[in-house]
Order: C-alpha cells, then sequence, then structure tokens
C-alpha cells in the first residue's frame, strides 16, 4: 500500500447509515449513488432537458410544489405514488417529458440518501449514464472523494458497489489518490470481478430481482450502460442543477 | 438465482452498526467475528483449556472480575490496557496462561459486537481457527445465519468479510441455505478472490497496515490459518463457554 499524505482520498459508504462513521471529515465531495434507479434517472432528466431537480424524503413533501408548477416523480418499493407524474424509472424522463421544466422526486433510497448528505459542503450525483464525465470533473478538483451508496433500506447492495468500484478505477487512471478504505478496496475488486460482464453478475443481486417482480427490470441495461449523458446533478441549496 | 422457501437464509452484517437492519428476525444463531484478533484469541483461550471468558465492552468492567479470581485481558487500538494480564494476542492465550482459568476481555471492537447481539437467542463466535467445526455444528442446526462482522469501529473491514464470505462457501457445501442477501454474495465473491493468497490479499487491508504500525502483526499468518483449535464459543448468561 503506497501512501502519500499529500494525496487526495477515496471513501466508500456502502450505505447511509455508515455515513457518520467516515473518516473524511474535510474538504471533501460527496458523489450520491443509487443505480437502481434514482441517480440514473436524475441524470436522464438533465440530459433531456430538466431545468431543476428537487430531491425530497418524503411524499408529503412532493405537494407543496406541484402548485408551483413542478412535476412530480414519486415511488415507494417500486411503486408511483398518488398523485405522481411518473414513477422512477430513468425511461419516464424523457425529453417531451421533462424538457425546460422543474421537477420534484422522491424515492425509496435514493432521495433519503441525498437528505442525509445535504449538510455537505459539495453534493453530487452519481450514476453509469455520467460516469466518465463525473470521473473528469472529479479528478479537477482539489478534493476527497467520499462515495456514499444509498443500499436497499440501509443494507449494502451490489449495484451501488459496483458503481463505485468502477468510479475508483476511473479516478486512480485519471488522478493520483490514496485508497486506504477497506470498502473501497472491496469496492473496487468487486468491479474488476463484474466488468466483463456486468449485467450477469448483477443477476446476482436481491434488488434485481425485487425490481424483476415488480415489471420494473426494463430498465437494467440501460441503468449500466456508461455515459448515455453529459451531465452532473450537483446540489445547490436543496435543489439539483446541472453542474456542466 | 435460486430459491427454496423452506431452506435456512445467510445473512452477513458488515459492521454492527447495521446490525439493527438485518432482515432475519427470528430463529438465527448470530456468528460474531473479528478476525483481527477478538474471536481469534477467544477460540485459542478456549483451544488451550479456558474455562469461562466473559467479553466486556468497558475498560472499567474488567476491574470487579479482577477480585474474583479472573484473569483479565485487554486492550484499545491494539494498546494493553492498565491492570491487563496481557493484550489480546492469540499469542498471549498459551496453555500456560490460561488452562483452567477464568478470563474477562475486553477489546476494541469485538467485545462491543457481542455486546450489541447478545440479547439474540444464540450466539458464537466465528475464525478460521474454527471455522471448519462451526459449519459443521451450524449446518447441523435449524437455525438461520447471521454472520455479524465487528469490522474497524463500524466500518467495513476486508479480513471480517473475508472470513464471512469463507464460512458461506463451507455451509453451503454442507447443507442447503438461501444467500439472498447482497452482503453474503459479496463476502463470498472476495473470499473466492482471496483463498488462494489469502495473506497477499489481507496485505490491501487497512487493520492490517495498522496492526503493522502497532508491531502486532506477529500474529497475522496464524489468524488466517484454518483449524488450529476444535471450539465453539457460545454466549451463556453474558459468559462464554466452549459449545463442544
Amino acid at each position: 500500500m503506497s501512501e502519500n499524505k499529500n494525496c487526495r482520498t477515496i471513501e466508500t459508504c456502502f450505505t447511509p447509515v455508515l455515513f457518520p462513521h467516515i473518516l473524511t471529515k474535510e474538504n471533501f465531495i460527496v458523489i450520491i449513488v443509487d443505480i437502481l434507479r434514482a441517480t440514473t434517472a436524475i441524470c436522464t432528466a438533465f440530459g433531456n432537458g430538466a431545468v431543476e431537480v428537487i430531491p425530497v424524503a418524503k411524499i408529503e413533501e412532493t405537494k407543496k410544489y406541484r402548485g408551483l408548477g413542478y412535476k412530480v416523480a414519486g415511488e415507494r418499493d417500486g411503486i408511483v405514488i398518488n398523485g405522481a407524474d411518473f414513477g422512477n424509472s430513468p425511461f419516464n424522463f424523457t425529453k417531451e417529458n421533462v424538457n425546460g421544466e422543474k421537477i420534484v422526486i422522491t424515492t425509496t433510497n435514493g432521495t433519503q440518501t441525498i437528505e442525509i448528505a445535504k449538510h455537505c459542503d459539495a453534493v453530487v450525483l452519481g450514476a453509469f449514464s455520467n460516469i466518465n464525465v463525473l470521473a473528469r470533473w472529479l479528478s479537477e478538483k482539489n478534493k476527497n472523494i467520499v462515495i456514499l451508496c444509498s443500499g436497499w433500506k440501509n443494507k449494502f447492495n451490489i449495484e451501488d458497489t459496483i458503481f463505485a468500484g468502477a468510479l475508483i478505477e476511473r479516478l486512480q487512471l485519471l488522478s493520483e489518490y490514496n485508497v486506504n478504505c477497506d470498502s473501497s478496496i472491496a469496492a473496487l475488486d468487486l468491479w474488476l470481478l463484474a466488468k466483463n460482464h456486468v449485467l450477469q453478475y448483477v443477476e446476482k443481486a436481491s434488488h434485481r430481482h425485487r425490481l424483476k417482480k415488480l415489471g420494473l427490470d426494463d430498465v437494467l441495461e440501460y441503468c449500466f450502460t456508461e455515459d448515455t449523458t453529459s451531465v452532473i446533478p450537483i446540489l445547490e441549496n436543496g435543489k439539483l442543477v446541472n453542474a456542466l
């Protein structure tokens, strides 16, 4: 393990409940990950011209935005919530649906995770959809990295973890980082195991089967496709906007 | 993913802070893991004839047992605590030191983990030291399995995780279990990656380097050696005894 004390660090947090225990205490960017499907969907929304996305943790909070002209996207456990314009499938966030629009969104895991991190200095969203543009953007900042996986109801999940590994792989290619965090090391190893047959690997994941049971797994291939958008959703005053 | 609803399940918990979020709610045995070094040391103690080991979370609690004739083993962050007979290196738990003795022990991570699980119906300790005898014993019980890794100060660690994977590998060889838990799937994959060169793999682990800095890494090879003892430490009324 080579260690350069001047290097930026990369730390991975497998579920939100572990976030208070991170060792990185200053000068860091949090990358929120919820591959199936919140962060993939929000990247798609910006890719298709959404102006602003407000993530809210509670269903009730969507109501006040409806009156303000926002479109409402929301679900719990994969089921579209009452009164929403659509659920959280990336396929809902088409140009027709979102171009020029403001959107309020609530999801089972992803928006809860954003809520937990919202007081941090810098919060961005990561997905395979924006992985390489995100990696380049991060490598140009003089900031430590904390990858915060949403998991599934505070449990570790495979899809967010292999994304963390894929992002770490890119960051280490682009710049010098210390990776002294066992979670990051494990995430990278799992990604290296998965990368040549990602969809086959993800067959193992429990959430993939949860989506299948709900008939929501049509998005699977899309959620693991790299670079479908060139956007970086960044949190500014409680609203996500495109940093690029 | 084949699923038999009558099968016992295996769930893995990467750190104690995730334990309240386990999905297995009944009829389970908790296997506490702290490879470097608490559960390895306690298996060694029983292997060398200790009669009873009381795990306590706080240093102060060791004091009352000293007056009752217990030997005291304890450390924090790898440093032996004041007043202890020895620290938590498995090499301290020799026949000369522990045969016929009662011991009270407090450690940085492992004894805290036992504290968290102590209200569960059945709590046993696992280490590479007792892995195969433990796997056989578990496979003969009609119980679900929850593997509770101690981690390092509530962070995920590699050494406990690959042990979880190694135990899952044995359990699946011996009997039929459902492994629908992403943590267990990841632990097994990391173990399969590590198993043919475990010590080399563990070079990556941050705690291995923490021990090295403290000069406490002489135990490394021993801690990853399988079946050095034929014991199963089990918690009974707050005391660990040998179940065999």
